[in-house]
């Protein structure tokens, strides 16, 4: 019997996670400063790890915001820049959860198709011409949730032009960006657009998913109210994990750790890219990224995406459904395919059981 | 030159917080199950601190919901619960935080005045047979944030039943329902009516409130609407708090430092209500709590909240402002005195400042 092959959700590996050295940290940072780390304390994080973001960002340490998860800034950002009918951008296809979070807060959410380069910034253009006033445009430019593709850095300067001219915020989640395995970084959002710009990132992908750190160096303006919102929804938030964090970066453990997931990360990428090519050929289009967790596959077969997933379990293989990523209807033969979390072997199994539910489907 | 004195929130002293023995369950947690703590996994809790509060509570184990704390768990009982427009009833005065809570989601929020023993049953059934429906009415019964009072057995049972017969949800917050330093526990809520009862309450009056575990034992509907919101809103919550919390409670070490908490409390309990007989007497009334963290005091003064707080602070002495906590306006002379960050010596100092304060604005 075959064992199940999860293509689902972008987990890291868990044979990545730095235990021992988080033991350490967990331990310094209750030796060392209990009192604060067990206390409550201010909304916007733990204040030696915001002023070493802020530190690396090079703003006020007031321009940060460290909550458990960009998700849950996502949902602090909806909430304080959206009223109810609000229209928000996204692209098309965009990271599901964002959707249900947009979407929650009363947004319109309108998605720009994807291209391997990004959205085309002419449509959006025209759509901003016609009149139509985004409160919100929001992007993950590197290897992006679910796609892959990476947003071109002339893309970028002309959104960022856009952004400025049509008075909108962009929301810059970039939580993969430092997990390229090959090729040169393209300039960032923030860097083109500080003072329009929410940049995003976590330790979720870079230590640990479930030490909940997230953060994003917001406009002062933006920052205030997102710690205002943080401080009405949870009071402070988890100290602990966000001082577990603080001692990991200060001790210099980061850039190693970077680069052993990059070792780990970049011979799944390459298995997966190969298992595409020789199993998946003539039955879809995907992108080939330099980094990240996912490829997007998009199957030219016309299938309903009940009967994929229901095709693909019968054949022990866990898919998501498609659709959740498509802001205006359709997704049903999109397959967003996560690598890191698999072995090459699983990856190389996986990608012959979906080519063979996919040609019984053709 | 007087230090100030700080009179606002509901803090637990710092010198209570057992740091040694959470270094110890820390690295416990990660070591021994570090694989599961630092991974992605259910929203509702980490599971085996989950199956243990369900086994305490007898009910299945997913009815119980553990998030960073019971202000979040509000906040997600009143995005599920409410819709915009809805009625929700409280006591009156109630914690402020909630009421930011859920006129967030939109409920139109009516308050019933508290007196020592809960708010008048009659008045709220007159409401309810009046044709008034709630959608929930949320109650601190134990020792009230930021009355001190305690609803009395009798008012429990007729709440519960107007609760089934009129079809409302009850919210019974209860995190100081186990710092009670003299006198009998009166039956939970819950107990009485756990079809229509949500309990709520947390670690952080009892082991740190910046290690934000909170958890509510809700009906089966409620707990999986709950389950959804927070896998919608966070995806897995701060996992390795709720491991620590775990840990600390397998090692039996809960209650005897709920015992050194009602040690180190209840002398400070005793120094509030003897300072406020020496030097309030006259100029205003309050409880006399057998627990918790609070005494609320009503001035007899005609006094506008604005000149009381910055009469207050020439008088080195930070007080809370009173109408946060009055859901129908008013307040202006209600004071919310928290008793346990303090020690005696503070105690002692900012009632005389608080009276010499009440004097002047005589």
């Amino acid at each position: 019997m075959n064992s199940v092959i999860k293509l689902t959700r972008g987990v890291p590996a868990t044979e990545s996670f730095p235990t021992a050295q988080l033991v350490e940290c967990a331990q310094a940072a209750l030796t060392g400063d209990g009192a604060a780390v067990l206390q409550y304390g201010p909304a916007g994080g733990y204040p030696p790890l915001r002023a070493l973001i802020a530190g690396e960002a090079n703003v006020d340490k007031d321009r940060v915001v460290i909550a458990p998860g960009t998700l849950q800034l996502q949902d602090f950002c909806a909430r304080v820049m959206i009223k109810p009918g609000d229209v928000a951008f996204v692209e098309e296809p965009t990271y599901d959860r964002t959707l249900t979070i947009l979407r929650r807060a009363g947004a319109q959410v309108v998605g720009f198709p994807l291209s391997s380069d990004g959205s085309d910034v002419e449509a959006i253009e025209s759509r901003l011409k016609r009149g139509e006033r985004p409160a919100l445009f929001y992007l993950v430019p590197d290897f992006q949730n679910p796609s892959g593709s990476v947003l071109s850095a002339e893309k970028r300067k002309r959104l960022a032009a856009l952004a400025e001219e049509y008075n909108f915020w962009i929301i810059e989640d970039a939580p993969y960006r430092r997990l390229r395995y090959r090729g040169e970084a393209v300039p960032a959002f923030f860097d083109l657009a500080p003072h329009r710009v929410l940049q995003m990132s976590s330790y979720s992908k870079l230590i640990s998913p479930a030490l909940r750190v997230g953060y994003v160096v917001a406009p002062d303006s933006i920052a205030r109210q997102l710690c205002k919102y943080a401080e009405d929804t949870y009071i402070t938030p988890n100290y602990l994990d966000q001082a577990v964090v603080f001692e990991y970066l200060q001790r210099g453990w980061l850039l190693p750790h970077i680069a052993e997931l990059r070792a780990l990360y970049a011979p799944r990428l390459d298995a997966m890219l190969a298992a595409l090519d020789q199993h998946v050929s003539g039955l879809g289009t995907w992108r080939k990224p330099d980094g990240g967790f996912f490829i997007g596959l998009t199957l030219n077969i016309g299938v309903s995406a009940e009967t994929l997933l229901a095709k693909g379990k019968e054949a022990d293989l866990l898919l998501t459904d498609g659709r959740g990523f498509f802001a205006g209807g359709g997704g049903d033969n999109f397959v967003r395919l996560p690598f890191c979390a698999l072995t090459p072997t699983e990856i190389q199994s996986g990608i012959e059981r979906l080519a063979a539910v996919a040609r019984t489907l053709q």
